[in-house]
């Protein structure tokens, strides 16, 4: 099974944008275990469009096109959509109706022009729009089939996560299955990790079945990925079952989660389980903790909120953190059992730093104390990370998150132990 | 004059790497007015990179590839190219000469394996390589032109600004330039902004110079971007200069910023030509709107902190809000004053809202309150989205902002009158 991406937006070709839709679809390809050996990017213009199609029709089993499904006269891609289908565009009435309830419930009147994007390619499947006004289409041609999303990415990543994978994993399914797993680490880089599994590596060289292969991840760390192929998914599951626990018994917990599991997710799991809440206390990550953790579904039952004490006086007033240099152990400290006090929380996690450019309190660029508050303790840690403000920020925040992971892990082992 | 970019690296298609250079490609040929029509990916593979030079040479007159020059059996551009061209691939002596000299100037011995990195198709112009070991190619076929250059960013940027650009102009004949500016806009969707601005649509129709066209951003709003071409770069700046100022007329402060402005840049630019700062509480964005002030260089400036009060205790505890249901305007507006006071902020901005995917005090998924606290006044907005959880949390934050903008538009305006 081969796929291929046609993203859609003259701002592309202008580098106005940077197409990162086809990055992120080309992933969730991989992840799939679907073949991708070419991505386009076309401008908004229906004979051009078609090119693309017609093209990577010609070379690939199915399509992904991304972009080009809004309300205004540039939106062109359902009418080239329906020329290479050599069907005509019908006005789909569920879809409108969809539209037109997105528009009150936010107290709008849809305008006319949002009738374009009820169109559909005559035969063609609706995936439903839950987040923009744009339907998605699933569109088979013989054998092949092609599907449209939105380019907005908040939008596209839903609906391919919900309708276009499944859709693809439905179609190849007569032939073996081929299944992926991803472990998530933290703590190593890609090329320490290597090394750590260099025995797995050499062991599975001989079958070629399952294989591992690492990804870079900014923040949600290096992900390890297993592929195992079989003749149903059981015997799949079973192989990827199998290595998991060999990659996991040599990894250990600098595995965080697995698959979508995010850090923050995990975070919330253990404290869920030992009954425990958290606050936080963010200097430097400004709330970027906070954000994440309150994007958990279900995290009011464990997170309390956060104070975001970017300003120094915040920290001495609210927080009472003694005055000083706040980019320092002692900081670090009373903020985690100052957010812990004021936020009425069992565990109080607190972050401080210098993000950048300029260094702070006479300490470097990327320099980070973590502080953890929790049962009657407070345990520090002193981290350090290049890259610029944003990469620093980032890092820090799931750096900090793990840390509160792993002390969770050692206390529900001491524990079980008792 | 038409090129297109080819970019080379399965990491691109796995999606371990965004590709950006195609976007920075692409900004160079629109910035020297040669038009651009496609870019495409492809893998380290020789048959699929043929593919690819295959299908660009059939619809442009010139193509840049890019990437795939290492040292390494996976870098086959060039053997890929040889074939293309029907040459065979030959050792460059001044190419191999350079690369040695790199590796001594580092103190290093050149690897066996840099050899491959002074092959040349046989007839092509070499681009002396001054970054990197990887020399770049300039391959004429017949009336038409292949570009070879390294996927190392700072390597292919220079090259393409010493070499490529110049000899495309050089084969145009001449000089064009096509500029663009990108108008961003919040408070309506892309289907109003469209029939706002038909006017405009209408006048620009005739010359076909400057174009509008709409770019729906999910938290970044719509932009409008405006694209001039003009025989030079001042010229096509001039024409962008006039169109903006008809759409700012027509949009007014709907218009947030320019280019890569964002909301929250432009909100801290507000507070601090007025000499103020701002506190935030977030209940429903969970540290979002935090996240995205601190974000912004300098911002410790204007921005002094945040409470997320996620638990509706923490609200009534730290924020000092009434007990009684925590969405709803009493709730926002004490939010708010309660920031401003315990974060010492001139202005104290809150949001309280229902995310989802549950009601909360009788109010529907998708209900926002917005709270503004300044000069003794409380403002309160009650706003609604549509959406999942993750839409909702992140449109009422960019909508927080946006209000706090307008605010600081209207004060700075009354004090102008004064």
């Amino acid at each position: 099974m081969r796929a291929e991406v046609v993203a859609v937006g003259t701002e592309l070709l202008l580098g106005d944008v940077v197409d990162t839709n086809s990055a992120w679809i080309g992933r969730q390809l991989a992840e799939a275990g679907i073949d991708s050996h070419f991505h386009t990017q076309v401008g908004d213009n229906v004979e051009r469009i078609q090119v693309a199609l017609h093209v990577a029709l010609g070379r690939s089993d199915a399509v992904v096109v991304c972009g080009g499904l809004g309300p205004t006269p540039d939106d062109v891609t359902r009418e080239a959509l329906a020329g290479v289908l050599g069907v005509e565009l019908v006005h789909d009435d569920t879809v409108l109706e969809r539209i037109r309830r997105r528009f009150e419930e936010r107290g709008r009147r849809m305008a006319p022009s949002n009738e374009r994007q009820a169109l559909v390619p005559r035969g063609a499947t609706v995936i439903e729009q839950r987040r923009g006004t744009a339907p998605g289409l699933i569109c088979p041609i013989g054998d092949q089939v092609v599907y449209v999303v939105p380019g907005v990415p908040h939008e596209m990543t839903e609906m391919v996560e919900r309708a276009v994978v499944p859709d693809l994993e439905r179609r190849r399914g007569g032939r073996a299955a081929i299944l992926s797993r991803v472990l998530r680490t933290w703590g190593e880089d890609e090329s320490a990790l290597a090394e750590l599994l260099a025995p797995r590596f050499e062991a599975l060289d001989a079958s070629g079945n399952p294989t591992l292969a690492f990804l870079a991840s900014g923040i949600e760390g290096v992900k390890v990925r297993i592929t195992a192929k079989a003749a149903t998914a059981d015997e799949a599951a079973s192989l990827l079952d199998a290595e998991e626990a060999e990659v996991r018994a040599i990894l250990g917990d600098r595995v965080v989660g697995v698959d979508h599991e995010t850090m923050e997710a995990v975070v919330g799991r253990l404290l869920g389980d030992a009954g425990l809440t958290v606050g936080l206390a963010e200097s430097m990550t400004g709330g970027l903790i906070a954000s994440r953790c309150s994007e958990v579904p279900g995290s009011s039952a464990w997170f309390r909120g956060a104070v975001v004490s970017y300003a120094s006086e915040v920290k001495f007033g609210l927080l009472d953190v003694p005055e000083g240099p706040v980019v320092s152990e002692p900081s670090a400290a009373a903020m985690a059992t100052g957010a812990r006090s004021v936020l009425g929380a069992d565990v109080g996690l607190s972050v401080t730093g210098v993000a950048g450019p300029e260094t702070q309190d006479e300490m470097p660029v990327g320099t980070v104390f973590v502080g953890i508050a929790l049962d009657g303790e407070v345990a520090i840690e002193h981290l350090r990370f290049g890259g610029d403000r944003t990469s620093i920020r980032r890092m820090a925040g799931s750096a900090a998150l793990d840390l509160l992971r792993r002390r969770l892990l050692d206390r529900s082992a001491v524990a079980a132990a008792v």
